[in-house]
């Protein structure tokens, strides 16, 4: 008897932000995978059972779900924010590739969220308004030069960028050195968003020019946000300041016009 | 007396998709600006008020609403998807940028939701599970030699492609133009993803490769994803493919691997 296994996205982290499809795919599962402070999010009843794991086990933690789902399990893996985005669907998909014949007729389903980026531009103004790309700055799955090379191609090309894993213990430089890549690239006026927790009630949002963004302004909980050429900010008086990028191209106010 | 100006992200469609953030937020609204179809699906009580408007006036439509809060209204904007992408946010900023100085006074907050490409995505499999980008094919607002030059820069740099407005009746070449550049960029087998309505009950979700990706598959409800070369399909027996960018760079499969 083969069973179900959902991927679901519990957003940001404001419960406000989680949708109903995603509260409907919990209540009908019994058991739960996950990293420690997502399934921790669930108020799960008494006949449903935890699995919470370690940050970094997410493929043990697919083959674990894909097992029991396997001999007949209705299984739910919890991921933050969207699951498709740099989160838990992909490491279910390579088990499921690497993994035995049976595993495909799993019935699995992937039930999206609000991934960080969205909720950070949202408080920021409308960062991601033009064409914009998304880059995890982890190198543990992927060499540095590739980050390095995606980095410039997305600063001459125009894109706004969305740094997902900014930094960590065990890779306290990338950040900064994404930064350095980047002023060699792009002017110094670009504005930078830190954005933490947003829409928690610990929520920290702080807006830098690039010259003066450091790796320290950020944690593991940050998606940082880095404009073009064209981003541009609203001073307010008395309020956080408003930074967009234009729906429409200008160019020649740096890289991205040439 | 400075009202307040609530830009709300309605999501892909699917009334269960929708956060209950962006429900609070309408119901505390009492006039409401938008796009006719995105209006059209909301509940409004009798005291509130609708002024649904074209598709192309959306600075217009902005201004409108600018104005009604700078006098004391409580206005909601509202976008499908999430409104910092291609939707309404941006053209809020933009009016705000360029109209008089008290419209910076008004309360202004925007509410994320969950946007085309993640709600495809998670239909498809983990497509977005590596680096992406998300690019606005619509050149109304942009030089087509602009959108030519991100197209390039994210087919040699590896990223996953998410192109929102793909194709209109005023605009019919641009997503086959796409095509034929990326196929000059990319191997012929990588997988696109047409995904159209996702979760609606009129959902259709294609899968292609580039060699035979055509332009007619899609239209102005579509959302369109490009693999990358490291993009990968898992084949299953009487259910659609599964189709996932593993998190992990191998590398030596084409351009991506340069």
């Amino acid at each position: 008897m083969t069973g179900s296994l959902t991927v679901v996205g519990l957003g940001p982290g404001n419960p406000d932000q989680m949708t109903p499809e995603a509260r409907i795919a919990v209540a009908a599962a019994e058991d739960f995978f996950g990293y420690f402070p997502y399934v921790d999010r669930l108020d799960l009843r008494p006949d449903q059972r935890r699995h919470a794991s370690d940050n970094r086990e997410e493929l043990a933690r697919a083959r674990a779900a894909l097992e029991l789902a396997a001999k007949g399990g209705k299984v739910c893996v919890v991921s933050g924010g969207d699951p498709g985005v740099f989160a838990m669907a992909a490491a279910v998909c390579e088990a499921i590739d690497e993994g035995p014949a049976e595993w495909r007729d799993i019935d699995l389903s992937i039930v999206p969220g609000l991934t960080a980026m969205l909720a950070v531009a949202a408080k920021a103004g409308a960062p991601l308004g033009h064409d914009f790309c998304a880059i995890s700055l982890s190198n543990n799955l992927k060499p540095w030069e590739i980050i390095e090379k995606r980095l410039i191609a997305a600063a001459e090309a125009g894109f706004v960028m969305a740094f997902y894993n900014p930094i960590s213990k065990a890779r306290p430089h990338q950040l900064g050195d994404a930064f350095a890549i980047l002023r060699r690239h792009l002017p110094g006026t670009v504005p930078v968003i830190f954005g933490r927790a947003a829409g928690r009630p610990d929520e920290a949002i702080r807006i830098v020019p690039l010259s003066e963004a450091e790796s320290g302004m950020a944690d593991m909980a940050t998606c940082v946000i880095v404009g073009s050429a064209e981003t541009r900010i609203i001073e307010r008086e008395g309020k956080r300041p408003i930074v967009y990028s234009p729906r429409y191209f200008k160019g020649g106010t740096g890289e991205a016009g040439a």
